[in-house]
C-alpha cells in the first residue's frame, strides 16, 4: 500500500497536511516505499518541481521506516506541479501539485549575497548580519534549548552558528548530559554504521533550525568539524562525508534560513586536504537548488575563499578586528562579503580566546562594521554560552544590539569604507551618510572633512556624536555646509572643530540634510537633548 | 657567410669574446642570418644548453642588421655545451661548447623564495629585499642615469622597480627630454609598427639592467603598464603584449638579477580581463627557462596572487603598512613572500601620495618588517627620483639601512610573526630572537613576557632598545631569566619592566644569550653604552 502525503511544515513542529505552502516555506511529499536492504546508500529518489519555466529538483531521503520525503522550497507562488524519479518503482513517477501562497509578514525568503558585500534576503529587505556562536545548543538538555531560544528572542542576534555534529566531551557519553542519538545509527563508537543515518537524530536538528527560523535567525549550519577525541566524525573518509552533506541538504535545503558553513576550524582535519574540501564545496554547490550561502570557517590555515564556490568568507583572525583597514583590504582580495565569524570571546575562561572584555568585543564589532564587513559573537563564561546556549550574561550584547540599529539607521545597501585607501575608520555612502569610528583613541575634537568624492560645495549635513559603550546619540545643532578644500577634502565652511568627549569608543554620524532619505528610517535609538559641541 | 660568435656580457658592456663565462653571468651566442621579411615574428631560433642532466632552452632573438643572439645563464660550474634549433638552415644545428667557471665575489645568483615567505640567492645568501623606485630612470638624460647609479651605490637599496616602457609625458615627445627610441620600430604614434622590436632601445635597458647588477642591486622590471595618453602602448591586443613579453625574456632572461613584474598598477590597463593577465603570466612561466620572481602590482582590482604562477605578492595598500597584524594575514591568505611595493611615497607633492614624511616612511617600513614582510622605498619631491632618479633628499633612506642592518643581523631565514593570532607587533624566531616595535606608542616601560613557543624554564636572553629613528642600539647590561607564567606567556623571573624612552618609533631586540647564534653576524650599527633602563 502507498500514501502519499504532501503538506507544509513551515512553522509548526510537524508536517501538516494540505496543498498549500507559503513562499519560501517547506512543502513536504512524503511517500511509502520499501525498507529492505540500505535505503540510506544512494539518493533513493527525486522530485522535479515545475512552475512556468521554473525547474528545482531536490533529493529525496529517506526518513525511516518505509518512509521517503521529498522537500521543496518554493520561490515563487502560484501552482506548483511535480513528478518523483525514483528506481523504486512505488517511488517512481508520482505527480501532483500544491498553491503556494504569499509569505506572511517576517518571511522575506533566504539570505542572498547583495551588491557584491553584502546581505539581503531574497524579498530585497536588507539583511545586516549580527551572528552568535551557539556550537552545541541542540545536544543540550530540552530546558536548555528553550532558555536559549528565549535568549534569542531578545538579543540583537539574527544569525547563529552551531554544528551538525557535537564534539566529543566526556560529559556527552557519560553521566546525566549523555548522548543517546548521533547522525549515524549506533550508539558508541564500536558499532556506528557510517552507511545508515539516524533519522531521530535529525528531526531533532530540523525542529531547531525550525525554532531559529520562527525567530528570524539564520541557522549557519556547520556541517563537519575536528575536535572528536573518540567518535570518529572528525576522520570520516570522503564518500562518507559527501553521503553525510548530501542527506542534510536533502533533508534542510528547504528551509530558507539555512546556511551552509562547511566545516568549522577545517584546517584541523588534517586528513582532508584543501582539494578534498573542494570537493565538498561542489557536493553541496551541485545538490542544493537554492544555492544556499556557502563558506567554511577556518583555523591555522585558510581555505581560499576567492574559489567561486565560496558565497562570502567565515573568517577567524581575531587581529583583523582588533585594526582598522584590514576589513577593506580583505573585501578588496576576497571581493565577497567578509564575516567575522570568530573574534574571540566575551567572558573570563582560562584559555585567552575566551578572555574579551565587553568593551573589547563591542570595539571589534565596530571596527567590522566601520571596515564594510560583518561580526559574529560569542560568550565564554562558565555557563559556556558558546557551547551549550541558556542566558548571556556578558555586557557587550546589548551595545551589539544598539550597533545594529546604527546599522539598520544607515544606508539601506550597507556600510562601505569610504576613501578606502588612505582613510581607514570610515564607512557609508558618499554624498549621503557617513559613520567615523575612533575605537580607543580618546580624540577631543574632529575637524569636520569629508572625501571629495559625490560632494559638492554648499551640501549640508548634520551631525550625531554616538557614545559606543554608552549607547547614546547626542545630535549636534549646528548644520554643516561643505566647500572644497583640494582635489581629495571637502570641508565646513566654518572650518569647524566638533568637540569630542576625549573617551573610546565614539563615533560620529554625519548625514546630508537635504535628501531625507536616510530619515525615514525608524529611529528607536534613545537620543540625547541637541547639544552644541563645536568649537568655532 | 657565416659567423659564430660566444660570449659573455658579464660585468661589460658589451660581448667580449671568450669560452669562459662566470657561473650566473650571461653567456652569448651571436650568428648572423637572412635580414629579409620580419625575423622578429615568431622565434627565429633557440639552442638548448646541456650539462649532463641539464638541460635549457632559452629563446634566441633577432638584434637586427642580419644579427641573431641566444643568450643563456648557466647555473653550475664546468663544461656546457648546446645546439641551436631554427627554421632558417644558417641558424640551425649550431654546435658548441663553453666552460662555466666559478662565481665571482658578490655574485650569489638569481634570487629565488625561501622558506615561504622570504628570499634567497641561489648559493643560499639571504637576500632579504629593500627597494626603491625608480620607474623612468633609463628613459633620462645619461648624467641623470650616472647620478642615479652613484646615489644607489650609497643606499640600502637592493631592488629597483622601473618600467620597460616609458609612461607618456608631454616632456619626452618634444623639448629637451624628447625620447628617440621606443620599444618598436617607428618614431611617432602615427608610424609604430608593433612587429617589429627597436634593438637599440632594448640595447640601452640591457646597460641599466647591466649596471643594478653590477651594484648588487635585483632589476624589478615592470613590462607593461597604464599612463599613455598618446602612444597607446598600453592598449596592445595581447598578441603584441605577448610577443613583446616574449622578446623580453629572449633578451633579459639569462641576467641574474632580472624580476619579471608584469605590469604596474595593471587594473588600470582596462581592456585586459583577469584571464588575460593570466595568460601573460603563463607565457612568462613557460618562457624563461630560469623562472625568475613573477608577480604584477596591483590599482584599484587586486590581482589573485595566489595563483601558481605569483611566486610573491607585490602589493599596492596603503593601509596594510599602517596597521600592524596586516602583514601576517597576507602572508597567510597567500602564503607567499608579501612585498609592500608601494606604501606612498616620501615627499611634499600636491599629490597625497607623495606625502609621507620621513617618518611617516619609516614607521611603514618597521610595521612591514616586523610582520613578516618586505617594503619599497619612493620619493616624491620636485626632483622626482621615483619618476627620473638622480639624488634622493629625504629623510628615510639612512633609517631604511639602520632598519636593514638589524634585519641583516637577525634570523638569516628572515623574520616571521610570532603569536601572530593574538601579537600583532613582534617578529623574529621563538626561542633566539624577538623584535618588538611600537610604532607611533610611546610606551614607557614594557613588562618583559615572551610567547611561550620553544621557551624552557631558565632560558636567558639579552636586551636591546632600538631608536628606530634615531637609529641608536642601547644594550641593557641586565639578562633576563625566563620562567613560565601559564601556557601562553613566560616572563622574567624577577618580573622585569624594562624602562623605554616614551618616544615613537622604538624598538626591543630580545636575544637568546647562549645560543650565541646570532652574534656571529657582523655589528656595524653604532652602539650607545651600556645602559641599565630597567624597573626592578
Amino acid at each position: 500500500m502507498l500514501f502519499i502525503l504532501a503538506g507544509s511544515v513551515a512553522a509548526q513542529d510537524k508536517p501538516v497536511q494540505g496543498q498549500q505552502v507559503e513562499r519560501w516555506d517547506v512543502f513536504e511529499l512524503t511517500l511509502q516505499g520499501p525498507s529492505a536492504g540500505n535505503p540510506f546508500i544512494q539518493v533513493p529518489l527525486t522530485a522535479t518541481f515545475k512552475q512556468g519555466d521554473k525547474t528545482f529538483t531536490p533529493d529525496g531521503f529517506y526518513d525511516g521506516n518505509g518512509t521517503y520525503k521529498v522537500r521543496f522550497m518554493p520561490d515563487t507562488e502560484g501552482t506548483w506541479t511535480y513528478e518523483t524519479r525514483s528506481r523504486h518503482e512505488v517511488l517512481n513517477g508520482k505527480k501532483g501539485s500544491f498553491v503556494c501562497t504569499p509569505a506572511a509578514a517576517g518571511n522575506h525568503g533566504p539570505v542572498r549575497v547583495r551588491a557584491q558585500y553584502h546581505f539581503a534576503y531574497e524579498d530585497g529587505t536588507p539583511y545586516f548580519p549580527f551572528g552568535t556562536t551557539i556550537y552545541e545548543w541542540p545536544y543540550n538538555p530540552k530546558e536548555r534549548q528553550d532558555q536559549t531560544i528565549e535568549t534569542l528572542k531578545n538579543s540583537p542576534f539574527n544569525k547563529a552558528r552551531f554544528l551538525a555534529i557535537p564534539p566529543f566531551k566526556p560529559k556527552y557519553v557519560e553521566g546525566p548530559l549523555k548522548l543517546t542519538q548521533f547522525p549515524f545509527e549506533g550508539t558508541s563508537k564500536e558499532n556506528w554504521d557510517f552507511s545508515r543515518f539516524n533519522t531521530d537524530y535529525f528531526k531533532h536538528l530540523e525542529l531547531c533550525v525550525e525554532r531559529l527560523r520562527a525567530l528570524g535567525i539564520e541557522a549557519d549550519f556547520i556541517l563537519l568539524r575536528p575536535y572528536d577525541g573518540a567518535w570518529g566524525f572528525d576522520k570520516m573518509d570522503m564518500e562518507t562525508n559527501e553521503r553525510f552533506i548530501r542527506y542534510i541538504i536533502a533533508r534542510f535545503g528547504a528551509y530558507r534560513n539555512i546556511w551552509w558553513s562547511l566545516a568549522n576550524e577545517n584546517s584541523f582535519m588534517r586528513h582532508l586536504s584543501q582539494e578534498d574540501w573542494d570537493q565538498l564545496f561542489q557536493v553541496v554547490e551541485k545538490n542544493d537548488p537554492y544555492q544556499h550561502l556557502r563558506s567554511i570557517h577556518n583555523a591555522d590555515k585558510l581555505y581560499d575563499y576567492s574559489k567561486p564556490w565560496v558565497t562570502h568568507v567565515s573568517l577567524q583572525y581575531y587581529n583583523a578586528v582588533k585594526a582598522f583597514g584590514v576589513s577593506p583590504l580583505l573585501r578588496d582580495i576576497y571581493r565577497k562579503p567578509i564575516v567575522h565569524d570568530e573574534i574571540n570571546y566575551e567572558g573570563n575562561v582560562s584559555r585567552r580566546w575566551g578572555q574579551l572584555t565587553g568593551e573589547e568585543m563591542v570595539d571589534r564589532f565596530w571596527i567590522a562594521y566601520v571596515g564594510g564587513s560583518y561580526a559574529t559573537h560569542g560568550e565564554a563564561t562558565e555557563e559556556g554560552w558558546i557551547s551549550n546556549g541558556g542566558t548571556l550574561s556578558g555586557t557587550s550584547p546589548k551595545r551589539i544590539a544598539f550597533l545594529k540599529e546604527v546599522v539598520e539607521q544607515g544606508p539601506k545597501e550597507g556600510l562601505n569604507p569610504l576613501d578606502q585607501y588612505y582613510l581607514m575608520n570610515a564607512a557609508g555612502k558618499y554624498g549621503e551618510y557617513y559613520l567615523y569610528y575612533f575605537g580607543k583613541d580618546t580624540p577631543k575634537n574632529w575637524t569636520f572633512e569629508l572625501p571629495d568624492d559625490a560632494l559638492k560645495p554648499g551640501m549640508k549635513f548634520k551631525v550625531d556624536i554616538i557614545d559606543a559603550w554608552n549607547m547614546t546619540v547626542t545630535p549636534l545643532k549646528q548644520v554643516f555646509e561643505v566647500e572644497e578644500v583640494n582635489r581629495y577634502k571637502y570641508r565646513d565652511k566654518k572650518n569647524t572643530k566638533i568637540k569630542l568627549p576625549n573617551k573610546p569608543y565614539i563615533a560620529l554620524r554625519i548625514q546630508q540634510v537635504d535628501t531625507g532619505k536616510l530619515n525615514d528610517t525608524k529611529e528607536t535609538i534613545k537620543r540625547n537633548e541637541l547639544t552644541d559641541e563645536v568649537e568655532p
